[in-house]
C-alpha cells in the first residue's frame, strides 16, 4: 500500500486526485495540505468527501510530510511547486508535479513565459509525463512533470502525424476549447457563474497562452526540429472537458480512411486513447469523468487539410487521472490500476 | 462472477447500470437489450462505453436471455416491465425492476395511477427495495421493485420523523426538484436543450404526480396508518440530482440539535446515508455520480416547523446505484460492493 | 426628458437599469457611479453597452450628482444606500432605492435582521414600491423602497388569497428558487461557475433569510393582522428567474376554477401580472428578460391545500424593471413606458 | 403601419421575429402560420407571448395571407420556403426569406448541397441580405435571402481583409461555434437537454456543412475570384450565440494596431458592427439578445497569422434581427428602427 500526500488539496485537481485515489486499491492518502484551509477537515472544503475522507488539511511542510508518505502529488500553482519539490526529492520521495514548473526543459523558456526558475538543475531530471509518448522513461523517473490539459489533448492529437512526417509542421493551427474548471477555484469575478454561463469566448488570442511553449517543445521533439503553432484557447460554459480542433496541411495526398488506420495503429494497445471510426468525432461529454482521450481524424477534400479532433476531461486525463497513471508507472503498478472507470453520462 | 442482463439499455438508467456494473468486481454483464436499437453495439448508442463494453444490443426475448444470465435488471418504462418480468421469474432469475410496475402493493391503486396491472399476483412477492428500510427482506427476495427517485429522497428524509411519531402526519409537504435526466431519453420538444435550459418550473402541480402513491404507501407503513402528502415536483436545468425540501409540523417542541442527533442515530452505520451536522444542508452537487443520500434537518423557530432537506443523484441512488445495492443484497454480496465511489466534483 | 443617475452601476441590477433605461423614450441617463471602477467607462465594465452608453463611472458624491439629475436610482448594497439617500432627498431628488434599507417600516425590525438604521425618520416617508398594491401612494412618493425579488414574487402570489381572507394565515409555506444573479457580482468562491453549475441546493434554511421580515410586513398588512411564514430559498443553476411555490390551507373548500377566476379578477387590468388559465403553471423561462409576473394557482384535492406558483425575472420585475415602473409612476409617466417588451426565448 | 406575416411561427426564429416586431413602432403582425399548430393561439405554443400577442396560428395559404399583409417573413425549413415564396412575390408582397432557398445565386450549387431548386429563375432576383455589404441593393429588392448565422459572423469577420486584398485567400480557416438554438426546435434525441448539456463537440467535420457554399459565394465576391475555406462548426451548451475564430495568412506583414484601424475604418458608421479595441475580443455573452456583431482582430507574432474573432447572437443578427433590418431597408424605414436594443446581461 503506497502512502500518498496530496499537496494543495483545496483546488479542483486536488479534490479529483482524492476522488480517484480513494478508489485506488494500492493507495492510501495519508496527508493533505492547504495553506488557506489548514486545520479544517478536507471534507469541510469539499463536502463530496464527507464520511469517506476525514483527513485534516495540514500546512505545507515538505520535510514533515516526507516522513509520512512514499509519493507526493503537488497540485499547486506554478512557483509554489518549485518552492517545495526539491525538498521532497531530497527526502527521496517520488513526486508527480501537476504545475507547469518542470514541464519545460529549458529554463530560459520558462523564464520567458513564467518567471525565473528557482531550481533549473532539476529540469533535466524531470520527465514530461505523457505515458503514450514516454512510458519507459516515466517508469524510471522520480520527478514527473504532469502535462497541462491543453498540451495533453493537442500532443496526442498530433503525434501520429508528426512522427510519420505527414504534415507541413508550419501549417499547424490548434483551436482549443476548455470547460471552466480549467480556470481554477480562485475567487475572481471573471469566473462567476453569471459571467461565464450562456457565453462563449476566446481568450489569450494571438499566441500568448502559457501552454504554447509546452506544446511546441513536445511537438518539436516529435517533429525532429523546432516548429511553431497557432493556438487559440476558448472558454466553454461547462464544468469539464477540453476539445481541440487541429488543422494541418499534409505533405502529400491522404484519405480519411488512411488516417484513421494510421491513428489506430499508432495507438493500438493504448489503454486510454480511443481512436474513433471514420466519420465519427469526439465530444467532451463522452469522456467526462474518465481518463480517456478520444480522437477523430479526417480530411477536408475541398481544401486538402487534415482535421483532427481530440477530446479529454481536463481534470482527469488533463490533470489528476494522468497524474495517477504516471504514479502507477513510477511505482511499478499496472498502468490502469484505479483508472479503469467509464465516463459518466449524462 | 454473476452474469447479468440489462434489459432496456438505451435509456439513462440503462447506461448508468452499465457504468456501475463495469467496475463491479463480481459482475459480468453478458446481455443488453433495446427494441429500438437491436443489432447495434451498445457503444454506438452510448459512445462513453466505446472500447470497454462491446456487447451488441439484442431484442428482448426473456426466455433466451434467462439462459444466459443469473440476474436481470429491467430498465424499461412501466407496462413494458410487467410484460416480461413474469417470464424471468419463472425461469428462476433474480429480477431488479427499475420501473414502477411492482412498487405498489395494491393493484387497484396501481390501476388508478397507471393502468390495469397485468400480473397483480406478483405484487405480494415483490419487495420494495429501499435497503435502509428493509434490508433483510431484500436479501430473501427474487423480485425487487426498485424505488423511484423522488420516493427515495422523500422517504429517507422522513423516515426518522415518522418512525418516532414526532410529526403530525397530515402536515407533510414535499417540495421536490429534479434534474432533467429524470425525464428520460425520449425525443420530446419539452425536453430539448433550449426548452429546459435557463428556466425553472413546477410540473404535476396539485397532487397528480405518479410517485405520490408510492411515497404515501411507504410513509403510511412507517407511520402505522394511512397518510396523505402534498407533493410538487419541479424541473431544474441540470443533468442529475434530486433535492427534496420537506416541511412538517412537530407534535411537540424539538430543537435542531435534537433532530440532527435523532437522524444520526437512525442512520448510524448506513453506508450511503450521510446526515449533515447542524446548520449544514445538502446540495445535489455534493452527491453527483454517487450512491449517497445526504440529509440536513432543522427547525424554523419562528413557525415551529421541521424542515428536512434531502439530496440524491436521481440516476444513482434514485435508480441504478440503488438497483445494484439491491442486487448485492439479493445475491449475498457485500452491500457496498462496486458502489463505494465518491461524488464527482465539479 | 428626465435626467437620471444610476448609483452603483457595476452590479447586475445596475447594468439592467442601463439596458432598460436606454430604450426608455423619456429618460436620459446622465450619471453612473461605481466606487470600485470610478474613472473607467461603464462600457469597460459591461461590454454589452459598448458603442451605446459611453458614460464614465464617477465617484459617489450625492451633492454633485444631484445637480445633474432629476431622479436617482440607488443600486447599492444595504447600508451603502442609507448613507447617501438622505442627501439626495434633501437636494429634492426623487429616489428609487433598490437596496433593503427603506423596505421595513419598523427600524427595530431592520436592526434585528440587518443592523442599526442610520436614518429611521425616513422609514415613514418611504413607500414600498409594489405598484400592484399601492399604485396611488407611489405616485406621490419621493422615496421608493423597491421591493426585493423574493418578496415581489411571493406577495403577488399571495395577495388575492389574503385580501379575500381565504386562507389560514398560519399555514403559509413559501418554497422559493432563484437564479444566480440574485447573489450579486461579488468575487466569492461560492458563486463560481463550477461551484454552482449542475447543482441545486437550499440556503438560509430554517427561517433566517433577510427577505422574511419584508414579506411578512406586506402579507400582514394584506391580512389585517401579523402573520409568520415558513420561507426556504434555493439556488438554481441559471442566470435569472425566481419561482415561488406557495402552499396554504384554505379556510373553506374552494376549487381551482374559482381560484383562477379570483386571481384574474384581482389582477384584471394589471399590465405586468399574467394569471394563467387553470391547469397551466409558470416557468421562469417564460418571463425571462421581461417585467412580467406569471401566476398559476390550483388546489390539491387530496390534501385540500392551495398551491400558488409565481414566477418573475429577478433582475427585472424583481429589481430594475420594477424600479423603472416605480419611476414612471412617481414622474407622472405612463406606467408601462419603456417596459413593454416581451420575454426573450430561448 | 406595415402589416406583416410571420410564416412558420412555431420555431425559434419565428418567436424571435414576434418578439422584435412587437416592439417595432411601424409594424403590426397580423398573420402567423404553423402547419403543426394551426388553430392554436401562438401564445399557447410560446407562452412568453401571453397577454401581448393573441393571434391564432393559421395554415399556410400564400394567396389568402397575401391579401392581409404588406410584408412576409418566411421562417421555414429549406424547400418549404421555395414552395410558397413565388406566390407571395406574384401577389406583389415583399418577402424576407430566412431559409437557405434563395441564398445561393447558382441553382446547380444549391442542387449539390441541398436538392433540386424549384424556382431557379428567382435566384437572380433575390438579394443576399447582408446590409453591411449591399445596403443599396437591399433597398430596391422585393425578395431578400436572409443570410445564415454562420455566414453572417464569418463574412463580416473577413470582409475587411478580403476587400483590401490583405490575405492569401487559400489560407482561410474558420473554426465556428454555435449555441443550440441553431439546431432548431425539432424533437430529436441529439438535441435533448441531457445530450447537449455539459458537452462540447464538433459536427459536420471535413467541409460538409451546408453553410459553406454560402460563405464561399460571398467571400469569393469580396475576393474578386473563387476561393475555398476550411470550416468546422461546433456545438456549445448554451441557448444563443455564434463565435467564429478565423485564421488567415497575410500577404505581407501587418500589425494588430493596423488591423484594428482598418476594421474600424471599414465599419465606421455601421450601426450594428462593433470593432473592439486592440487586445479585446468578443464574447457571445456581450451580444446576447441584440443585433450586434462584435469583432476583434490581432496578429499572432510567432506565426504571422491574422486571427479574427467575430460574435453574434445567432437568433438576432444571425436570423430574425437581420431580417427586420432588411425589412426596414426594403420598406424605406430607418435601418435601426425597432432594433436598437442592448444585449441582455447576465
Amino acid at each position: 500500500m503506497l502512502k500518498v500526500a496530496v499537496v494543495g488539496a483545496s483546488g479542483y485537481t486536488g479534490v479529483e486526485l482524492l476522488r480517484i485515489l480513494y478508489a485506488h486499491p494500492e493507495v492510501a492518502v495519508t496527508c493533505v495540505t492547504s495553506e488557506q484551509n489548514a486545520g479544517k477537515p478536507v471534507s469541510a472544503v469539499f463536502p463530496t468527501l464527507r464520511g469517506r475522507i476525514d483527513l485534516v488539511l495540514e500546512n505545507l511542510e515538505p520535510a514533515g510530510i516526507s516522513e509520512k508518505v512514499d509519493v507526493v502529488f503537488t497540485a499547486l500553482p506554478h512557483k509554489a511547486a518549485m518552492e517545495v519539490v526539491p525538498t521532497f526529492l531530497k527526502m527521496g520521495k517520488d513526486v508527480v508535479d501537476l504545475s507547469a514548473d518542470y514541464r519545460l526543459r529549458d529554463a530560459e523558456t520558462y523564464g520567458l513565459w513564467y518567471e525565473k526558475h528557482m531550481n533549473p538543475e532539476l529540469l533535466a531530471q524531470a520527465v514530461y509525463g505523457l505515458p503514450e509518448l514516454r512510458r519507459d522513461v516515466i517508469r524510471e523517473a522520480s520527478l514527473i512533470a504532469n502535462p497541462g490539459c491543453y498540451p495533453t489533448s493537442t500532443i496526442l492529437g498530433l503525434a501520429p502525424l508528426l512522427k510519420n512526417k505527414l504534415i507541413d509542421p508550419k501549417s499547424i493551427i490548434v483551436d482549443a476549447k476548455s470547460g471552466v474548471s480549467g480556470a481554477g477555484r480562485g475567487a475572481k469575478v471573471d469566473n462567476l457563474y453569471c459571467e461565464v454561463n450562456e457565453g462563449f469566448k476566446a481568450y489569450g488570442v494571438g499566441g500568448v497562452h502559457r501552454h504554447i511553449p509546452e506544446i511546441e517543445q513536445e511537438l518539436s521533439l516529435l517533429n525532429g526540429s523546432p516548429l511553431a503553432i497557432s493556438f487559440t484557447p476558448h472558454l466553454v460554459p461547462m464544468d469539464r472537458g477540453i476539445l481541440a480542433t487541429i488543422y494541418s496541411t499534409p505533405l502529400k495526398g491522404v484519405t480519411a480512411a488512411e488516417l484513421v488506420e494510421l491513428y489506430q495503429a499508432c495507438y493500438d494497445g493504448e489503454p486510454f486513447v480511443r481512436v474513433l471510426p471514420e466519420g465519427s468525432f469526439p465530444s467532451t461529454a463522452q469522456v467526462r469523468g474518465s481518463n480517456f482521450c478520444d480522437i477523430g481524424v479526417t480530411v477536408d477534400k475541398r481544401t486538402g487539410r487534415i482535421i483532427v479532433v481530440s477530446a479529454i476531461d481536463n481534470v482527469v486525463k488533463g490533470a489528476s487521472g494522468q497524474a495517477v497513471q504516471n504514479m502507477n508507472l513510477m511505482c511499478g503498478l499496472p498502468e490502469t490500476l484505479g483508472l479503469d472507470f467509464l465516463p459518466i453520462f449524462p
